[in-house]
Protein backbone atom coordinates (compact mmCIF):
# COMPACT_ATOMS: atom_id res chain seq x y z
CA UNK A 1 0.00 0.00 0.00
CA UNK A 2 1.03 3.40 -0.36
CA UNK A 3 1.30 5.33 3.33
CA UNK A 4 0.62 8.67 3.08
CA UNK A 5 1.94 10.40 6.09
CA UNK A 6 -0.45 12.52 8.47
CA UNK A 7 1.57 13.89 10.25
CA UNK A 8 2.78 16.90 8.95
CA UNK A 9 -0.27 18.94 9.91
CA UNK A 10 -0.93 22.17 11.61
CA UNK A 11 -3.41 20.54 13.76
CA UNK A 12 -0.83 18.72 15.86
CA UNK A 13 -0.01 21.91 18.19
CA UNK A 14 3.60 21.12 17.83
CA UNK A 15 3.99 21.38 13.27
CA UNK A 16 1.50 24.39 14.18
CA UNK A 17 4.44 26.20 16.50
CA UNK A 18 6.90 24.66 13.91
CA UNK A 19 5.32 26.54 10.66
CA UNK A 20 4.94 29.66 12.79
CA UNK A 21 7.98 30.39 14.05
CA UNK A 22 9.95 28.36 10.68
CA UNK A 23 11.64 25.86 12.93
CA UNK A 24 12.82 23.20 10.73
CA UNK A 25 14.20 20.95 13.09
CA UNK A 26 11.04 19.50 14.52
CA UNK A 27 9.30 19.34 11.40
CA UNK A 28 12.32 17.34 9.98
CA UNK A 29 12.80 14.89 13.08
CA UNK A 30 8.87 14.14 12.94
CA UNK A 31 9.20 13.15 8.24
CA UNK A 32 12.31 11.41 9.65
CA UNK A 33 10.38 9.18 11.70
CA UNK A 34 7.22 8.99 9.81
CA UNK A 35 9.55 7.58 6.63
CA UNK A 36 11.44 5.07 9.36
CA UNK A 37 7.76 4.05 10.19
CA UNK A 38 6.94 3.23 6.14
CA UNK A 39 5.99 6.50 5.26
CA UNK A 40 5.65 6.35 0.88
CA UNK A 41 4.25 9.96 0.68
CA UNK A 42 4.37 12.99 2.90
CA UNK A 43 0.91 14.84 3.41
CA UNK A 44 1.72 18.23 4.63
CA UNK A 45 -1.69 20.45 5.86
CA UNK A 46 -0.88 24.15 7.18
CA UNK A 47 -3.67 23.69 9.94
CA UNK A 48 -4.59 27.20 11.20
CA UNK A 49 -1.22 28.52 11.10
CA UNK A 50 -0.35 32.50 11.09
CA UNK A 51 1.30 33.93 7.82
CA UNK A 52 1.23 33.63 3.85
CA UNK A 53 -0.15 30.50 3.38
CA UNK A 54 1.75 29.66 0.02
CA UNK A 55 5.02 30.65 1.64
CA UNK A 56 4.19 28.21 4.00
CA UNK A 57 3.50 25.81 2.09
CA UNK A 58 6.75 26.20 -0.08
CA UNK A 59 8.70 26.31 3.45
CA UNK A 60 7.09 22.99 4.39
CA UNK A 61 7.85 21.21 1.33
CA UNK A 62 11.57 22.58 1.37
CA UNK A 63 12.34 21.50 4.75
CA UNK A 64 10.39 18.04 4.29
CA UNK A 65 12.02 17.31 1.01
CA UNK A 66 15.75 18.67 2.57
CA UNK A 67 15.55 15.10 5.04
CA UNK A 68 13.04 12.70 2.60
CA UNK A 69 13.46 12.22 -1.06
CA UNK A 70 9.64 11.68 -1.25
CA UNK A 71 6.45 12.67 -3.09
CA UNK A 72 4.89 15.63 -1.33
CA UNK A 73 0.95 15.90 -0.91
CA UNK A 74 0.13 19.57 -0.64
CA UNK A 75 -3.10 19.17 1.65
CA UNK A 76 -5.74 21.84 2.19
CA UNK A 77 -9.72 22.46 1.24
CA UNK A 78 -9.33 26.01 -0.31
CA UNK A 79 -8.83 24.76 -4.51
CA UNK A 80 -7.41 28.75 -4.85
CA UNK A 81 -4.87 28.33 -2.05
CA UNK A 82 -3.82 24.82 -4.07
CA UNK A 83 -3.87 26.92 -7.41
CA UNK A 84 -1.37 29.12 -6.00
CA UNK A 85 0.31 27.15 -4.05
CA UNK A 86 1.49 23.93 -6.43
CA UNK A 87 3.21 26.24 -9.16
CA UNK A 88 5.33 27.79 -6.48
CA UNK A 89 6.52 24.83 -4.82
CA UNK A 90 7.28 22.84 -7.86
CA UNK A 91 9.26 25.80 -8.58
CA UNK A 92 10.97 25.58 -5.78
CA UNK A 93 11.33 21.94 -5.74
CA UNK A 94 11.34 20.60 -9.75
CA UNK A 95 12.56 17.05 -8.83
CA UNK A 96 9.55 16.93 -6.83
CA UNK A 97 6.53 14.67 -7.68
CA UNK A 98 3.66 16.25 -5.75
CA UNK A 99 -0.06 14.96 -5.05
CA UNK A 100 -2.75 17.50 -4.83
CA UNK A 101 -5.14 17.01 -1.99
CA UNK A 102 -7.70 17.66 -2.86
CA UNK A 103 -10.40 17.93 -5.09
CA UNK A 104 -14.27 17.60 -4.57
CA UNK A 105 -16.45 16.18 -7.35
CA UNK A 106 -18.26 19.35 -7.66
CA UNK A 107 -17.48 21.06 -11.08
CA UNK A 108 -15.85 24.60 -10.14
CA UNK A 109 -13.60 22.27 -7.70
CA UNK A 110 -12.82 19.92 -10.61
CA UNK A 111 -12.53 22.86 -13.09
CA UNK A 112 -9.40 24.18 -10.97
CA UNK A 113 -7.35 21.54 -9.87
CA UNK A 114 -7.78 18.49 -12.02
CA UNK A 115 -6.01 21.11 -14.82
CA UNK A 116 -3.32 21.86 -12.62
CA UNK A 117 -2.60 18.11 -12.00
CA UNK A 118 -2.34 17.53 -15.11
CA UNK A 119 -0.15 20.48 -16.24
CA UNK A 120 2.11 19.54 -13.17
CA UNK A 121 2.21 15.74 -14.22
CA UNK A 122 0.47 15.50 -10.16
CA UNK A 123 -1.15 12.93 -8.50
CA UNK A 124 -5.01 13.83 -7.23
CA UNK A 125 -7.13 13.36 -4.88
CA UNK A 126 -10.65 13.14 -5.58
CA UNK A 127 -13.23 13.01 -2.21
CA UNK A 128 -16.46 11.59 -3.17
CA UNK A 129 -18.72 14.75 -2.46
CA UNK A 130 -19.82 17.36 -4.21
CA UNK A 131 -21.24 21.07 -3.69
CA UNK A 132 -23.80 19.38 -1.52
CA UNK A 133 -21.38 18.21 1.02
CA UNK A 134 -20.08 14.45 1.90
CA UNK A 135 -22.85 12.16 1.34
CA UNK A 136 -24.18 9.45 3.60
CA UNK A 137 -25.12 6.60 0.94
CA UNK A 138 -23.19 4.41 -0.91
CA UNK A 139 -24.88 5.56 -4.57
CA UNK A 140 -23.30 9.12 -4.32
CA UNK A 141 -20.33 8.42 -3.06
CA UNK A 142 -19.96 6.11 -6.20
CA UNK A 143 -21.61 8.39 -8.68
CA UNK A 144 -19.06 11.54 -7.30
CA UNK A 145 -16.12 8.83 -7.51
CA UNK A 146 -16.93 7.83 -11.31
CA UNK A 147 -17.65 11.58 -11.98
CA UNK A 148 -13.78 12.40 -10.89
CA UNK A 149 -12.71 9.70 -12.22
CA UNK A 150 -13.56 10.13 -15.80
CA UNK A 151 -13.16 13.92 -15.52
CA UNK A 152 -9.20 13.39 -14.37
CA UNK A 153 -9.16 10.53 -17.72
CA UNK A 154 -10.58 13.42 -20.21
CA UNK A 155 -7.90 15.86 -18.63
CA UNK A 156 -5.15 13.15 -19.46
CA UNK A 157 -4.44 12.01 -16.07
CA UNK A 158 -3.10 8.66 -15.73
CA UNK A 159 -5.50 5.96 -13.51
CA UNK A 160 -2.65 5.83 -11.14
CA UNK A 161 -1.86 9.34 -10.66
CA UNK A 162 -5.63 9.67 -9.31
CA UNK A 163 -6.67 8.75 -5.66
CA UNK A 164 -10.48 8.32 -4.86
CA UNK A 165 -10.55 9.24 -1.23
CA UNK A 166 -14.94 7.88 0.00
CA UNK A 167 -14.75 10.25 2.55
CA UNK A 168 -14.80 8.35 5.80
CA UNK A 169 -16.51 10.31 8.99
CA UNK A 170 -15.90 9.46 12.84
CA UNK A 171 -17.17 5.83 13.67
CA UNK A 172 -18.39 7.63 17.22
CA UNK A 173 -21.14 10.29 15.10
CA UNK A 174 -21.83 8.20 11.26
CA UNK A 175 -21.69 4.29 12.67
CA UNK A 176 -23.51 3.12 9.57
CA UNK A 177 -20.58 5.31 7.75
CA UNK A 178 -17.55 2.81 7.73
CA UNK A 179 -19.67 -0.01 6.26
CA UNK A 180 -20.92 2.48 3.24
CA UNK A 181 -16.84 3.48 2.48
CA UNK A 182 -15.98 -0.35 2.35
CA UNK A 183 -19.43 -0.78 -0.33
CA UNK A 184 -18.23 2.20 -2.10
CA UNK A 185 -14.74 1.04 -2.17
CA UNK A 186 -15.62 -2.12 -3.37
CA UNK A 187 -17.58 -0.97 -5.95
CA UNK A 188 -15.68 1.79 -7.25
CA UNK A 189 -12.42 -0.84 -7.91
CA UNK A 190 -14.81 -2.03 -10.40
CA UNK A 191 -15.27 0.93 -12.37
CA UNK A 192 -11.99 1.00 -14.51
CA UNK A 193 -9.15 -1.21 -15.23
CA UNK A 194 -6.50 -0.63 -14.31
CA UNK A 195 -8.44 1.25 -11.37
CA UNK A 196 -7.04 4.60 -9.61
CA UNK A 197 -6.37 3.99 -6.21
CA UNK A 198 -8.06 4.11 -3.15
CA UNK A 199 -7.19 6.26 -0.28
CA UNK A 200 -8.85 7.45 3.35
CA UNK A 201 -7.72 9.85 6.01
CA UNK A 202 -7.98 7.33 8.75
CA UNK A 203 -7.30 8.87 11.72
CA UNK A 204 -11.21 10.63 10.87
CA UNK A 205 -12.69 7.33 11.69
CA UNK A 206 -11.57 7.19 15.49
CA UNK A 207 -11.39 11.11 16.00
CA UNK A 208 -12.63 11.55 19.06
CA UNK A 209 -13.09 7.82 20.22
CA UNK A 210 -11.54 6.26 23.15
CA UNK A 211 -9.81 3.57 21.22
CA UNK A 212 -8.49 5.28 18.61
CA UNK A 213 -5.39 3.65 17.58
CA UNK A 214 -7.47 -0.25 17.73
CA UNK A 215 -10.34 1.15 16.01
CA UNK A 216 -7.87 2.80 13.06
CA UNK A 217 -6.01 -0.66 12.45
CA UNK A 218 -8.87 -2.89 12.62
CA UNK A 219 -10.65 -0.66 9.94
CA UNK A 220 -7.62 -0.08 7.56
CA UNK A 221 -7.11 -4.02 7.91
CA UNK A 222 -10.96 -4.17 6.53
CA UNK A 223 -10.47 -1.06 4.07
CA UNK A 224 -7.36 -2.76 2.14
CA UNK A 225 -9.91 -5.89 2.05
CA UNK A 226 -12.21 -3.73 0.15
CA UNK A 227 -9.59 -2.37 -2.18
CA UNK A 228 -7.84 0.44 -0.82
CA UNK A 229 -4.30 0.72 -1.20
CA UNK A 230 -3.58 4.09 0.17
CA UNK A 231 -3.80 5.64 3.15
CA UNK A 232 -3.26 8.89 5.36
CA UNK A 233 -2.38 7.91 8.47
CA UNK A 234 0.67 7.74 11.03
CA UNK A 235 3.22 5.78 9.69
CA UNK A 236 4.87 5.87 13.21
CA UNK A 237 2.69 3.87 14.88
CA UNK A 238 4.03 0.30 14.08
CA UNK A 239 1.01 -1.66 15.60
CA UNK A 240 -0.99 0.10 12.43
CA UNK A 241 1.67 -0.09 9.70
CA UNK A 242 2.08 -4.27 10.57
CA UNK A 243 -1.31 -4.99 10.85
CA UNK A 244 -1.99 -3.33 7.21
CA UNK A 245 1.30 -5.31 5.58
CA UNK A 246 -0.08 -8.57 7.09
CA UNK A 247 -3.47 -7.81 5.70
CA UNK A 248 -1.51 -7.34 2.44
CA UNK A 249 0.08 -10.69 3.11
CA UNK A 250 -2.92 -11.92 3.50
CA UNK A 251 -4.39 -10.63 0.28
CA UNK A 252 -1.26 -11.75 -1.72
CA UNK A 253 -0.07 -8.18 -2.51
CA UNK A 254 3.38 -9.11 -1.12
CA UNK A 255 5.65 -12.25 -0.88
CA UNK A 256 5.26 -14.55 2.65
CA UNK A 257 8.03 -15.11 3.99
CA UNK A 258 8.43 -16.09 8.11
CA UNK A 259 9.77 -13.07 8.89
CA UNK A 260 7.74 -10.72 6.24
CA UNK A 261 7.47 -7.47 8.24
CA UNK A 262 11.24 -7.42 8.02
CA UNK A 263 11.28 -8.31 4.53
CA UNK A 264 8.91 -5.52 3.83
CA UNK A 265 11.09 -3.27 5.70
CA UNK A 266 14.55 -4.19 4.09
CA UNK A 267 12.59 -3.17 0.37
CA UNK A 268 11.68 -0.36 1.81
CA UNK A 269 15.44 0.60 2.51
CA UNK A 270 13.93 1.12 6.41
CA UNK B 1 -19.81 -12.93 16.83
CA UNK B 2 -19.72 -16.84 18.00
CA UNK B 3 -16.27 -17.32 20.04
CA UNK B 4 -15.82 -21.22 19.71
CA UNK B 5 -12.61 -21.78 21.94
CA UNK B 6 -10.35 -23.91 20.81
CA UNK B 7 -8.25 -24.52 23.83
CA UNK B 8 -9.36 -27.83 25.09
CA UNK B 9 -7.55 -29.58 22.33
CA UNK B 10 -5.69 -32.91 23.05
CA UNK B 11 -3.12 -31.69 20.00
CA UNK B 12 -2.12 -29.16 23.41
CA UNK B 13 0.26 -31.32 25.69
CA UNK B 14 -1.27 -30.37 28.81
CA UNK B 15 -4.96 -31.07 27.80
CA UNK B 16 -3.72 -34.25 26.20
CA UNK B 17 -2.13 -34.84 30.08
CA UNK B 18 -5.04 -33.94 31.40
CA UNK B 19 -7.12 -36.32 29.26
CA UNK B 20 -4.82 -39.41 29.65
CA UNK B 21 -4.72 -39.17 33.82
CA UNK B 22 -8.25 -37.38 34.38
CA UNK B 23 -7.24 -34.46 35.82
CA UNK B 24 -10.18 -31.81 35.62
CA UNK B 25 -8.05 -28.91 37.38
CA UNK B 26 -6.40 -28.60 34.21
CA UNK B 27 -8.83 -28.45 31.87
CA UNK B 28 -11.27 -26.67 34.10
CA UNK B 29 -8.68 -23.72 34.82
CA UNK B 30 -8.36 -23.07 30.70
CA UNK B 31 -12.45 -23.46 30.24
CA UNK B 32 -12.84 -20.76 32.90
CA UNK B 33 -9.86 -18.50 30.93
CA UNK B 34 -11.77 -19.17 27.86
CA UNK B 35 -14.78 -18.27 29.15
CA UNK B 36 -13.55 -14.84 30.91
CA UNK B 37 -11.89 -14.10 27.96
CA UNK B 38 -15.42 -14.47 25.16
CA UNK B 39 -16.08 -18.01 25.20
CA UNK B 40 -19.52 -18.81 23.98
CA UNK B 41 -18.97 -22.31 22.83
CA UNK B 42 -16.49 -24.66 24.05
CA UNK B 43 -15.28 -27.16 21.41
CA UNK B 44 -13.24 -30.21 22.68
CA UNK B 45 -10.77 -32.42 20.90
CA UNK B 46 -9.39 -35.35 22.14
CA UNK B 47 -5.89 -35.22 20.16
CA UNK B 48 -3.71 -38.56 20.41
CA UNK B 49 -4.77 -39.61 23.86
CA UNK B 50 -5.26 -42.74 25.12
CA UNK B 51 -7.60 -44.62 26.45
CA UNK B 52 -11.43 -44.90 25.04
CA UNK B 53 -12.40 -41.96 22.59
CA UNK B 54 -16.16 -42.24 23.52
CA UNK B 55 -15.40 -42.32 27.07
CA UNK B 56 -13.12 -39.46 27.23
CA UNK B 57 -15.42 -37.36 25.20
CA UNK B 58 -18.02 -38.17 27.89
CA UNK B 59 -15.32 -36.91 30.91
CA UNK B 60 -14.38 -33.99 29.05
CA UNK B 61 -17.78 -32.64 28.10
CA UNK B 62 -18.71 -32.82 31.80
CA UNK B 63 -15.70 -31.58 32.74
CA UNK B 64 -16.20 -28.81 30.94
CA UNK B 65 -20.06 -28.24 31.95
CA UNK B 66 -18.89 -28.40 35.58
CA UNK B 67 -17.11 -25.03 34.87
CA UNK B 68 -19.23 -23.43 31.94
CA UNK B 69 -22.86 -23.14 30.86
CA UNK B 70 -21.60 -23.23 27.73
CA UNK B 71 -22.54 -25.52 24.35
CA UNK B 72 -20.00 -28.08 23.70
CA UNK B 73 -18.62 -28.60 20.40
CA UNK B 74 -17.59 -31.84 19.84
CA UNK B 75 -14.81 -32.29 17.38
CA UNK B 76 -13.23 -35.09 15.66
CA UNK B 77 -12.65 -36.11 11.63
CA UNK B 78 -13.72 -39.39 12.90
CA UNK B 79 -17.68 -39.29 11.90
CA UNK B 80 -18.10 -42.83 13.52
CA UNK B 81 -16.53 -41.98 16.46
CA UNK B 82 -19.08 -39.16 16.66
CA UNK B 83 -21.91 -41.34 15.86
CA UNK B 84 -20.95 -43.14 18.94
CA UNK B 85 -19.81 -39.99 21.33
CA UNK B 86 -22.97 -37.40 20.35
CA UNK B 87 -25.73 -39.03 22.03
CA UNK B 88 -23.65 -40.24 25.20
CA UNK B 89 -23.06 -37.29 26.05
CA UNK B 90 -26.16 -36.11 25.17
CA UNK B 91 -26.89 -38.59 27.82
CA UNK B 92 -24.37 -37.76 30.19
CA UNK B 93 -25.73 -34.06 29.76
CA UNK B 94 -29.54 -33.78 28.92
CA UNK B 95 -29.39 -30.03 29.09
CA UNK B 96 -26.19 -29.75 26.84
CA UNK B 97 -26.39 -27.78 23.43
CA UNK B 98 -24.38 -29.70 21.15
CA UNK B 99 -22.56 -28.98 17.87
CA UNK B 100 -21.12 -31.97 15.75
CA UNK B 101 -17.54 -30.80 14.61
CA UNK B 102 -17.67 -31.76 11.76
CA UNK B 103 -19.06 -33.32 8.62
CA UNK B 104 -17.35 -33.15 4.81
CA UNK B 105 -20.03 -32.72 2.22
CA UNK B 106 -18.77 -36.14 1.37
CA UNK B 107 -22.19 -38.21 0.72
CA UNK B 108 -21.23 -40.73 3.35
CA UNK B 109 -19.84 -38.31 5.95
CA UNK B 110 -23.43 -36.47 5.52
CA UNK B 111 -25.55 -39.48 5.81
CA UNK B 112 -24.00 -40.40 9.10
CA UNK B 113 -23.59 -36.76 10.79
CA UNK B 114 -26.53 -34.57 9.42
CA UNK B 115 -29.68 -37.28 10.91
CA UNK B 116 -27.81 -37.76 13.97
CA UNK B 117 -27.53 -33.57 14.61
CA UNK B 118 -31.05 -33.63 14.03
CA UNK B 119 -31.56 -36.38 16.47
CA UNK B 120 -29.75 -34.29 18.98
CA UNK B 121 -30.80 -30.86 18.16
CA UNK B 122 -26.97 -30.35 17.48
CA UNK B 123 -25.82 -27.70 15.58
CA UNK B 124 -23.39 -28.76 12.99
CA UNK B 125 -20.09 -27.93 11.61
CA UNK B 126 -20.13 -28.75 7.56
CA UNK B 127 -16.27 -28.25 5.88
CA UNK B 128 -16.60 -27.44 2.36
CA UNK B 129 -14.70 -30.29 0.97
CA UNK B 130 -15.56 -33.68 -0.06
CA UNK B 131 -14.18 -37.06 -0.57
CA UNK B 132 -11.50 -35.39 -2.54
CA UNK B 133 -9.98 -33.27 0.11
CA UNK B 134 -9.77 -29.71 0.08
CA UNK B 135 -10.33 -27.75 -2.65
CA UNK B 136 -7.74 -25.16 -3.94
CA UNK B 137 -10.73 -23.00 -5.46
CA UNK B 138 -13.30 -20.63 -4.17
CA UNK B 139 -15.75 -22.23 -6.25
CA UNK B 140 -15.43 -25.77 -5.03
CA UNK B 141 -15.90 -24.59 -1.74
CA UNK B 142 -18.98 -22.54 -2.89
CA UNK B 143 -20.43 -26.25 -4.60
CA UNK B 144 -19.43 -28.12 -1.26
CA UNK B 145 -20.70 -25.45 0.87
CA UNK B 146 -24.24 -25.08 -0.67
CA UNK B 147 -24.80 -29.41 -0.94
CA UNK B 148 -23.88 -29.85 2.59
CA UNK B 149 -26.32 -26.52 3.57
CA UNK B 150 -29.16 -27.97 1.41
CA UNK B 151 -28.67 -31.45 2.65
CA UNK B 152 -29.01 -30.09 6.48
CA UNK B 153 -31.83 -28.13 5.34
CA UNK B 154 -33.72 -31.18 3.95
CA UNK B 155 -33.07 -32.75 7.53
CA UNK B 156 -34.91 -29.87 8.88
CA UNK B 157 -32.10 -28.41 10.61
CA UNK B 158 -32.60 -25.01 10.92
CA UNK B 159 -30.37 -22.47 9.41
CA UNK B 160 -28.76 -21.22 12.43
CA UNK B 161 -27.67 -24.98 13.65
CA UNK B 162 -25.70 -25.03 10.40
CA UNK B 163 -21.75 -23.84 10.75
CA UNK B 164 -20.53 -24.00 7.12
CA UNK B 165 -16.16 -24.02 7.45
CA UNK B 166 -14.75 -23.22 4.29
CA UNK B 167 -10.98 -24.34 5.51
CA UNK B 168 -8.16 -22.30 5.68
CA UNK B 169 -5.19 -23.57 5.38
CA UNK B 170 -1.59 -22.40 6.42
CA UNK B 171 -0.46 -19.27 4.50
CA UNK B 172 3.18 -20.10 4.34
CA UNK B 173 2.14 -23.88 2.51
CA UNK B 174 -1.28 -21.91 0.73
CA UNK B 175 -0.48 -18.47 0.19
CA UNK B 176 -3.66 -18.02 -2.48
CA UNK B 177 -6.02 -19.99 0.13
CA UNK B 178 -6.90 -17.30 2.29
CA UNK B 179 -8.34 -14.75 -0.20
CA UNK B 180 -10.14 -17.93 -1.79
CA UNK B 181 -11.87 -18.34 2.13
CA UNK B 182 -12.70 -14.93 1.76
CA UNK B 183 -14.41 -15.31 -1.84
CA UNK B 184 -15.82 -18.42 -0.51
CA UNK B 185 -17.63 -17.28 2.29
CA UNK B 186 -19.11 -13.79 0.39
CA UNK B 187 -20.33 -16.01 -2.04
CA UNK B 188 -22.12 -18.78 0.18
CA UNK B 189 -23.36 -15.78 2.52
CA UNK B 190 -25.88 -15.06 -0.17
CA UNK B 191 -26.99 -18.72 -0.85
CA UNK B 192 -29.88 -18.54 2.15
CA UNK B 193 -31.92 -15.96 3.87
CA UNK B 194 -31.42 -16.50 6.73
CA UNK B 195 -28.13 -17.77 6.18
CA UNK B 196 -25.81 -20.68 8.09
CA UNK B 197 -23.04 -19.40 10.06
CA UNK B 198 -19.40 -19.22 8.48
CA UNK B 199 -16.71 -20.32 10.91
CA UNK B 200 -12.97 -20.65 10.04
CA UNK B 201 -10.38 -22.81 12.62
CA UNK B 202 -8.45 -19.57 12.96
CA UNK B 203 -5.39 -20.54 13.67
CA UNK B 204 -4.13 -23.21 11.03
CA UNK B 205 -4.32 -19.99 9.04
CA UNK B 206 -0.65 -18.76 11.08
CA UNK B 207 0.53 -22.20 11.56
CA UNK B 208 4.13 -23.03 11.96
CA UNK B 209 4.12 -18.95 10.90
CA UNK B 210 6.31 -16.51 12.68
CA UNK B 211 4.02 -13.97 13.73
CA UNK B 212 0.83 -16.51 14.10
CA UNK B 213 -0.56 -14.07 16.70
CA UNK B 214 -1.03 -11.41 14.56
CA UNK B 215 -1.92 -13.23 11.65
CA UNK B 216 -4.76 -14.34 13.29
CA UNK B 217 -5.95 -11.27 14.15
CA UNK B 218 -5.75 -9.76 10.93
CA UNK B 219 -6.99 -12.05 9.14
CA UNK B 220 -9.65 -12.66 11.64
CA UNK B 221 -11.35 -8.72 10.60
CA UNK B 222 -10.90 -9.42 6.97
CA UNK B 223 -13.32 -12.67 7.30
CA UNK B 224 -15.83 -10.84 9.14
CA UNK B 225 -15.99 -7.89 6.49
CA UNK B 226 -16.80 -11.23 4.01
CA UNK B 227 -19.22 -12.70 6.78
CA UNK B 228 -17.79 -14.68 8.90
CA UNK B 229 -19.65 -14.56 12.08
CA UNK B 230 -18.37 -17.48 14.32
CA UNK B 231 -14.64 -18.78 14.73
CA UNK B 232 -12.58 -21.73 16.59
CA UNK B 233 -9.63 -19.65 18.02
CA UNK B 234 -8.33 -18.61 21.59
CA UNK B 235 -10.76 -16.44 23.42
CA UNK B 236 -7.77 -16.23 26.27
CA UNK B 237 -6.08 -13.87 23.46
CA UNK B 238 -7.09 -10.31 24.50
CA UNK B 239 -5.93 -8.91 21.05
CA UNK B 240 -7.66 -10.93 19.12
CA UNK B 241 -10.66 -10.68 20.60
CA UNK B 242 -10.50 -7.03 20.79
CA UNK B 243 -9.85 -6.44 16.83
CA UNK B 244 -12.88 -9.14 16.45
CA UNK B 245 -15.01 -6.96 18.34
CA UNK B 246 -14.04 -3.64 17.28
CA UNK B 247 -14.34 -4.86 13.57
CA UNK B 248 -18.28 -5.93 14.56
CA UNK B 249 -18.10 -2.49 15.74
CA UNK B 250 -17.65 -1.10 12.55
CA UNK B 251 -20.21 -3.55 10.83
CA UNK B 252 -22.90 -2.11 13.03
CA UNK B 253 -23.29 -5.77 14.96
CA UNK B 254 -22.84 -3.96 18.24
CA UNK B 255 -23.31 -0.13 19.25
CA UNK B 256 -20.78 2.08 19.77
CA UNK B 257 -19.80 3.27 22.55
CA UNK B 258 -16.92 4.96 23.84
CA UNK B 259 -15.96 1.98 25.95
CA UNK B 260 -17.43 -0.75 23.62
CA UNK B 261 -15.16 -3.50 24.81
CA UNK B 262 -16.47 -2.56 28.06
CA UNK B 263 -19.99 -2.83 27.04
CA UNK B 264 -19.39 -6.11 25.24
CA UNK B 265 -17.83 -7.62 28.02
CA UNK B 266 -20.37 -6.25 30.72
CA UNK B 267 -23.64 -7.61 28.05
CA UNK B 268 -21.95 -11.17 28.05
CA UNK B 269 -21.39 -11.41 31.58
CA UNK B 270 -17.64 -11.76 32.00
Amino acid sequence: MIIFSERINGMYRDVRQAINEKDKQIVQNLVREQVAGGADVIDVNLGPTKGDAVENFVWLAQTVREVADKPISLDSAKPDLLVQAVPRVKQALPDARLVINSSTAAAASMAKLIPLAAQHSAGIIGLTMDQEGVPGSVEKRVECGATFFMAAMEAGIAPEDVYLDPIILPLNVAPKQPWNVLEAIRQLASVSDPPPHFIIGLSNVSQKCLMNRLINRTYLVMCLVAGLDAAIMDAADKDLVEAAISAEVLLEKHLYSDDYLKAWRMQKGI
